[in-house]
């Protein structure tokens, strides 16, 4: 039996590293991607069957991987020629709006919301890494068109890039993230418009390895991660006003004559110590 | 003429890179620490030429750096039995109290105030790394009580253990680690509250590396940091509320209808990239 044939749309760091793990496990995979720099180096990595344009993709693969910012996710979703029976899956990095776009998908189409939470914050093909997403969760999201057979599709292909399907709602998937992934991103950008806004170069001369892991995120893509955030902002201005509160107690905590710390500090540093993967 | 003879009181992290760095480079170094098991770590490892209480060592020393924590410096400052003549230096995270201390010390005392910039979540004796200092910026504040001597040895100290001294008043030195390293601590504890705050342990499972590295410094030793914290009280809650009207007016933004993002995002993201010790 031939084996599943995948199509990947956007050959980013996302996409590029599928493609180039299932390349290396021998499977074929079509590429297609809007920037033709990128499609030149889809076509000279040599991992690619073909690089085509979407419409052609879709006609060519059993499953297609939507792996574009989340804007161009819904209007792919609305506008390319889907056929029942294949397979649509997306990487995008919140849920509600996509899992909604795939509900008015043609009957028949196996559609299933993903997001392998995986990231860095490098970005583009020559950044793809086949072992991007080994050992990490890969979050799988229902929908109103989700057939068995996508379901089984989207868990395998989880598995060939060696990460943990789980299984959750759009809804619930929107506020995890919010919190583990949108709101660091927020204090991040914060942290660096604090540092910017107080006019002192030498700041930067100064800062050690604290202010940089603290800020990492804040060197992602700003238009992909804005329209993340706008995309779940419901969800993150819940989080951050929870943040606010926090940080306005402890404000008050050390303003106060004498300075107080926040009792909860050193409970909060050993749940940080336990976490399994924080090292 | 015989090499200067050092002496550090308070092996831990910062206390014992700088003994193994000293040692590597063939200097006697004498060592001083409160833990009996510290101490016989620093026996057993061969680099000391002797591991004496505080007094003996401050005896028996041209030079001592105290390396313990910001409240001990005051403490021992205050109490060992100082001698005209001798070089002083700490390695405290903030300066002005330290350097008031040191005002009080006996004439004739050579005492700078020191800071290396150079840290991590690991501590003790035996995460200690003769290379920790390497390119970084060893900050050095001048007192009351800093002699052409003491501000010579200082300086050679650093350039001894790879680092670039730079020179600054105790308040600069207080406003600017406010920015660059406490309030990325109080955020990052406050993410962590956050989060733990929801009651959901599935955030810390599909938490990854955003969430990693924007906590990261929430894993140092939360007594250590808190007293560094309650120093700086003043300028840690300056920063503090600078930061929160800069996360208040992006509240705003994505509370509005339609959401919109902060327009300085993709500035901010281009000054994070900038960075050059960013990656």
């Amino acid at each position: 039996m031939a084996p599943f044939r995948w199509g990947i749309i956007g050959l980013g760091l996302i996409g590029g590293s599928i493609a180039h793990r299932l390349a290396r496990q021998g499977l074929p995979v079509l590429g297609a991607d809007q920037d033709p720099r990128t499609r030149e180096q889809a076509r000279a990595s040599g991992i690619f069957e073909d690089v085509l344009d979407p419409p052609a993709l879709v006609a060519a693969a059993e499953g297609v991987i939507l792996a574009t910012p989340v804007g161009a996710i819904e209007e792919l979703l609305r506008t390319l020629p889907w056929r029942p029976g294949q397979v649509v899956l997306d990487t995008g990095s919140t849920k509600r709006r996509v899992v909604a776009a795939m509900g008015k998908l043609p009957d028949g189409v196996g559609a299933v919301g993903g997001h392998p939470m995986a990231g860095r914050e490098t970005s583009g093909f020559e950044a793809a890494d086949p072992d991007l997403f080994v050992g990490r969760p890969f979050l799988l999201v229902p929908t109103s068109r989700t057939t068995p057979e996508a379901a089984a599709r989207a868990e395998e292909l989880a598995r060939l890039l060696g990460a943990r399907p789980l299984w959750m709602e759009a809804e619930t998937h929107d506020r995890q993230v919010a919190w583990i992934s949108h709101l660091p991103y927020v204090t991040a950008m914060a942290l660096v418009a604090a540092v910017e806004a107080t006019g002192d170069p030498a700041l930067w001369e100064i800062a050690a390895s604290g202010f940089r892991d603290a800020t990492r995120v804040a060197a992602s893509d700003p238009r992909m991660m804005g329209e993340v955030i706008r995309s779940n902002a419901d969800e993150v201005v819940a989080a951050l006003e929870a943040l606010l509160r926090i940080l306005e107690a402890w404000r008050a905590a050390l303003k106060a004559s004498p300075p107080s710390l926040p009792p909860e500090w050193p409970r909060l540093a050993a749940r940080r110590r336990g976490w399994s993967r924080g090292a």
